[in-house]
């Protein structure tokens, strides 16, 4: 895998570049859809490709582990091959998953013993483990195992878990490099900054990561309820000490605000199921602003979705007709938005992929932030 | 509306045919995909024109006055402009639904009174507000408003209820030519033939309708609960004496195997949810049998849906996946389920029409109906 910076913005740390993996090439900054179970709710694969664009999905290694099971994943010959896309895929540990879905019964040195919030059933996932069942997934770009703390939580508990996590990240390390993938491509393992709402903590934890030399970086443990300024603050004095040639992943952030905002400051690559989920409750993202299309409002709008939108469902469904999908609790209500939404994040990534090369992304990010999140 | 007969079997009563509607030519026999409020379940509306290629969708009259209401979709000029839907649409008259559905609160001469399966608002039907709400609609085939006897039904009451619905014809014949299309374009009326399973009534019924001369007449209160061998019978009896130059639809029909058993009695048109809903629990029809995909027997069948398959879906995904997307419960399980019942149901009718033309459709017909409803 290797990275090459192709734009600088000219007002903030925001940067346009090409990130090439086993399953090629991808654009940054770039959002990936969340693929939880191996497949994006409500999406066609094809759709995924064709009509949203999309350069790289994520899939959730707890939930694929539990449900079909590695067994039959690697059966399949991985993942690309189970459902069928051929872009890259970045896994994620299954770290944040055990901590907000199953039920956790203990947390050990060496890794944490859940019940499946499926079956009930009695699970271990250690550093060792995690590369193991990504590794199995073959997955372009695997996450180190880590645990993601709450907000908020003290700053001793904090620094405990960050150190923790640090001796993770080399267990991890070790085990991938006494490892090799069964499909022959090379996986890339990025580290997880972590350290809550602490700038001493997030910046000695990049620290640490830096002195890795991974292929890529991410931030962990944020998004996870504090206020958006405090986000922004470790954000940025997390990019401030990650190695710039490498790209840096903000993990499960965010709306398009927030993206925006995290572009400036340096972070080239996004996952989040705000696009989806809020989808799927009826939440539209525009060029314009937010529509909750369940309102009265939109009962009678016969107008298109978004007449200059990017993805076929903006110029053939009109808002009436999907307020009344939705009021109906029709399938293709979810289907509808999913489309649109992921449609919408494609677009504010190629815009400001746009911008920075012309090196004005930070003046048309301001205007877009206010814009983008006004209630229409 | 004309209809012009280009083949018969030689062996049966089979017959192709091309039916020219407002909205453009339908190749018959024909399956109507069932979009009850407004839409295909789990489909988009371009799938249904573009990988299925359906020819005439249905829409349930009770269902859209209930929801969204006939305001919102007159505002919209009508269904077709509502959804998008270009080609043709066939509307039932809500007799059916308020049946099975909805909280009868009283039965008269006039209409029926009956409360909403939604919110137990009190509304009533008649065969003037049948027609009326048609008319909003805008479909370019409306169905007379009738009662569907249930089975078993006393013989007494079979009768009545068949007499009841020759006068509720007459006056819906009455209201249809003292109204219009809003939409400037000619709305058939197709009449039901009743009478339960009861030989002498079915033939009576039959008669009377044909005496009407409409653009084309339906059999109705069939498939709902009777051997399979007494709906052939009532069938092939009421095919007997219902004029030839005319289209038969047969509602509510059917099985892969009862549409081929009544297509050779003479029956052009039908319409089930047995591919759509069927399909969203996991049924899925091939040209080899029928698949049960939850079964643990395609946990590890990564073979495609079916190889030689019309649409997509067939090729571009495999059983062990399907079965772990309907495992998972994952809306594309739906999605991709509808999406090949329906391709499914599609290849057969243009496979029928095509040995009809050849002229050994009764022949093909006796080997498929063994061979599509055995269970792989």
């Amino acid at each position: 895998m290797h990275f090459v910076l192709t734009a600088h913005d000219q007002n903030s740390s925001a940067r346009a570049g090409v990130l090439t993996t086993p399953h090629g090439q991808i654009k940054t900054p770039v959002f990936m859809p969340v693929g939880t179970a191996g497949a994006v709710k409500a999406l066609h694969i094809k759709e995924l490709r064709e009509d949203i664009g999309a350069q790289i999905v994520l899939g959730n290694t707890y939930h694929l582990y539990l449900r079909p099971g590695t067994e039959i994943i690697g059966k399949a010959g991985g993942l690309h091959k189970f459902n069928g896309w051929d872009r890259p895929i970045l896994t994620d540990s299954g770290g944040y998953q055990i901590y907000s879905l199953a039920d956790i019964r203990k947390f050990t040195e060496d890794g944490v013993i859940f019940q499946s919030h499926i079956d009930g059933s009695k699970h271990i996932f250690t550093p060792e483990k995690a590369i193991d069942i990504q590794r199995i997934l073959g997955s372009d770009i695997m996450m180190a195992f880590d645990e993601c703390t709450p907000y908020p939580c003290d700053r001793n508990y904090a620094k405990k878990s960050m150190e923790r996590t640090h001796r993770w990240l080399n267990r991890c390390i070790q085990h991938q490099s006494g490892t090799t993938c069964a499909y022959g491509y090379h996986q890339s393992l990025f580290p997880i900054v972590q350290g809550s709402t602490f700038k001493d903590l997030r910046i000695h934890s990049a620290e640490f990561i830096s002195n890795i030399g991974a292929d890529g970086n991410a931030i962990g443990g944020l998004s996870v309820g504090e206020p958006a300024e405090m986000m922004y603050e470790m954000t940025d004095a997390v990019c401030k000490v990650l190695p710039v040639d490498r790209p840096r992943y903000l993990m499960g952030v965010g709306t398009p605000a927030n993206i925006l905002e995290c572009i400036a400051l340096g972070i080239d690559m996004f996952d989040c199921v705000i696009p989806t989920r809020n989808g799927r409750n009826g939440m539209l993202f525009t060029r314009n602003g937010i529509i909750n299309i369940k309102n009265e409002k939109w009962k009678e709008d016969f107008s298109p979705l978004e007449e200059d939108g990017e993805v076929f469902v903006d110029r053939e469904y009109s808002r009436a007709y999907l307020r009344h999908l939705f009021i109906s609790k029709e399938i293709l209500s979810a289907m509808i938005s999913t489309i649109h939404n992921l449609g919408f994040y494609m677009w504010l990534m190629n815009e400001a992929r746009k911008r920075i090369e012309e090196g004005n992304f930070f003046e048309w990010k301001n205007v877009m932030v206010k814009k983008l999140m006004q209630r229409l």
